[in-house]
């Protein structure tokens, strides 16, 4: 072999053969790490750059991280997408995205997908598995669990919302209008968000002393079509309640139909709120009290809190809900008279 | 230097060394290039076999592409990024999303970003600049434009879809049910498919022998507020429309509150015509007709044939327009009697 020759790409191995010592030597002394004697590391710093070594390029790309969702279908995902993207951008990190359908179970293949894009870190909607935390975690790619579906291991960072205050406003608020008969329209129970909701209006139920009927909680998919039926169900009782309480935005859409099918009029005949506040409430008519979920807020929180955690940062706090408040619009009122 | 370690890393200049060769001899076998002399290449196999020289990961990442957004607070967006990212993960291909304010301008850090992360292609909604084009065609990123917002060059690849065609069978449904006072609410005409809706719009009240009247074609922006805002001005004039075609589904539903505040019923009054048919129209109320563009589907042909140009493909099609249909719900009928 040559020295010196400068148009060869000098490789560590030839550093260390030049100096007589072994390769993880010469590694230690370029990334500036300890364990090597002083006369050793200046024989290996001279020859280095004598040699001009030059640390190969770094092999990846611009910075990248994961987003997972699922039911991109609803406009729930669009807030999201916003806030994880707009913050993303602004620290120089690209998004990439992917969407599953739970049923489906299409996240399996996603996880060797994205250990091969090497991303900081992931922010995931959807729900992983066990094998997949635990192929994130054998790679110190940390991942943030957006919202509250499922039960949280202790040391999961975890961004949500302030479910159960959100559900206790929104009754206390049909409670101060007088109603009595509220009824509540949830997501199925294993989705904790939904669980945390139908407490929080029991609680507040409780606290002013009206009993809770369990025929008028209802639990079924957090779709449009659910809602209409659920809603449909619930207004054909003899003792049909005044106000229904959905579990999100969608569901109330559906109970407006289902209320205009049974000719009754919101609110002069029917109190509706919604959660999550989603833009699409102010278009409809009339427009919808809701509890507003801070939903950009939250993504832009969780985003922060991945990419602190990619970069091996150790944030104060790692388990955060931001507070929901109840937008008031014009879906609420009195009962009607003939039913106080 | 020991030899055969097998703890150590082997390097290409440590093989070459064993076999008293050149790096670039050593690169050219184990890369399968010729140039090297029978007995040297065995040599240097035997050598690689016995060390088990292995080759760096390469330094790319998976795969990647961009797509770039704007607008994405519409529903429309939603469509549109579950259709790339469905398709672009079949191929496994990862899907950065950039989403983009087009009054703020805020495309023109984008390029640089994108540049870094090293996109097989690019998909884009929004608008790019000469500049931006030029940056992603001297590095050989191929770009798709995504729906017909600016005029294009001849020679950009594009997936649009047949916007005229739609206009005009909107139109010819209204005419067909009697209708003769026919209004149409826009978009800004530089947005070329709004123009192309008119023009549609136009050529079928032409076919009909109806006279094109200036003052029931109006062009605001695409949002439920201007829809909401025009559909007033078009329904206090004394010679007001017996149908309304908008050239998109958040413009009928401003269209919508703005028939309830002014006491007409739809469609026994008033007939609503929408365009993009997203998936919220079926939810209102009357379900609203409106034209189908099949959004999910124009944006899988469009990454398919980004990623198609990104592989060095030479597709037969590379500006491609899919056709809309007419979906026909509850928010047209006849003209009221009165006004036949």
């Amino acid at each position: 072999m040559q020295g010196g020759d400068p148009y060869r790409q000098v490789t560590i191995a030839y550093i260390a053969e030049q100096a007589g010592v072994s390769i993880p030597t010469v590694s230690k002394v370029i990334n500036g790490r300890s364990g090597v004697g002083a006369q050793t590391r200046a024989r290996i710093e001279t020859l280095i750059n004598e040699y001009g070594y030059r640390r190969p390029e770094p092999a990846g790309r611009a910075d990248i991280m994961e987003l997972v969702m699922s039911d991109l279908e609803s406009m729930w995902g669009l807030e999201i997408i916003r806030g994880v993207e707009r913050t993303a951008r602004e620290q120089n990190v690209g998004v990439v995205l992917a969407d599953f359908d739970q049923r489906d179970d299409e996240t399996r293949g996603w996880v060797e997908q994205a250990l091969a894009r090497r991303p900081n870190c992931v922010v995931t909607v959807a729900q992983l598995t066990q094998a997949q935390r635990d192929q994130l975690t054998a790679r110190s790619i940390p991942f943030v669990v957006f919202d509250l579906a499922s039960e949280l291991q202790d040391d999961t960072p975890y961004v949500g919302a302030t479910n159960w205050l959100g559900g206790r406003s929104a009754t206390r608020h049909l409670l101060e209008l007088g109603h009595r008969r509220i009824a509540m329209i949830s997501g199925p129970d294993h989705v904790l968000c939904c669980r945390a909701r139908v407490d929080g209006y029991r609680s507040a139920l409780e606290a002013a002393g009206v009993p809770v009927e369990p025929a008028l909680v209802r639990r079924v998919n957090l779709c449009h079509e659910d809602g209409r039926t659920a809603g449909h169900d619930l207004l054909r009782r003899l003792d049909r309640p005044t106000a229904i309480f959905t579990a999100n935005d969608v569901l109330a859409i559906g109970v407006y139909r289902a209320a205009r099918e049974e000719g009754l009029r919101i609110p002069e005949d029917l109190s509706v709120v919604g959660f999550d506040d989603l833009p699409v409430v102010s278009w409809v008519d009339p427009p919808l009290t809701s509890v507003h979920q801070p939903l950009r807020e939250m993504a832009a929180t969780a985003t922060t809190l991945a990419l602190a955690l990619g970069r091996g940062e150790k944030p104060a706090q790692t388990r955060i809900e931001l507070v929901t408040t109840l937008t008031v619009r014009q879906s609420t009122g009195p009962p009607p008279p003939e039913r106080r």
